[in-house]
């Protein structure tokens, strides 16, 4: 069973696909400028790109983690999650608060998918 | 290869099958009024029952992780994980500390296990 | 689909190997009297060895999680991670901060990989 990588960079790769999987790494908003729910549709945005790239979408994810920075928060992350999940075949998920990368990072998101 | 999704609500699958491996979404206790021990046990009995929804059990079980909200109270939690564990067949596990949903929450675990 | 355990405790197996997947558990450092470059490299020799349980290495990681006590210390971490991992074989990767087993305890990394 081969292993295909996208988007390598010194310390990871960005899509993973083994044996009909997706893995997709942490995803962050590039503009930390805005707050929980524009971070969470940046981060939704991107994981469409990085499934896109191993020829699978949203509609096949497995299993989610969501890591937000402050629980309070959760509610507008959850509007954008649902907002773009797909209703008929949303993903397993776990969310739970942490510190991130950043102090202006709000959300971090982890993702694999069926391809 | 087919998915199947059991226990969909609006954000999430509460179990997802693909590929000979069962996703079982974060499970927290629903009685959030006792303690750690208590509250794991309970945790532990919704894995159960979701596992049985994908005709698999705890004797297949993969990987966990165990998100507790005080690492002091992780004995307590270990002692309820001891009890119900399948010794001859534990799956791999992580347990860190972080803040979850709720100020009640003392422990939210996630799993997959082998069909 | 068979499942393999290596190395089982009362609480969890340090390996798992299902369907071409190896699943590892948490580790951490052995000697926590050290830093956080120190301690990383204690947890990815421990990593190495346990892949090398399962007949498989590094060249083949599909998705890492790491843990880190101080998101001040990621740096010190990636040290240690970028001198050791397969730079053409990179996982995909996320990186968060935690309350950790004990306050000396540094770093904990979660990996799995193929076979």
């Amino acid at each position: 069973m081969s292993i295909n990588r996208h988007d390598l960079n010194e310390t990871m790769s960005k899509v993973v696909e083994h044996n009909g999987v997706v893995y997709v790494a942490g995803n962050t908003a590039d503009d930390r400028s805005v707050g929980m729910k524009e971070q969470t549709e940046q981060v939704l945005a991107k994981i469409d790109g990085f499934l896109a790239k191993a020829g699978t979408d949203k509609s096949k994810l497995l299993a989610a983690t969501i890591y937000v920075s402050d629980m309070s928060q959760k509610p507008a992350m959850n509007e954008a999650w649902s907002a773009w999940v797909d209703r008929d075949n949303p993903p397993t998920r776990a969310c739970v608060a942490v510190e991130l990368g950043t102090p202006e990072t709000l959300v971090e998101i982890v993702v694999n998918a069926a391809k």
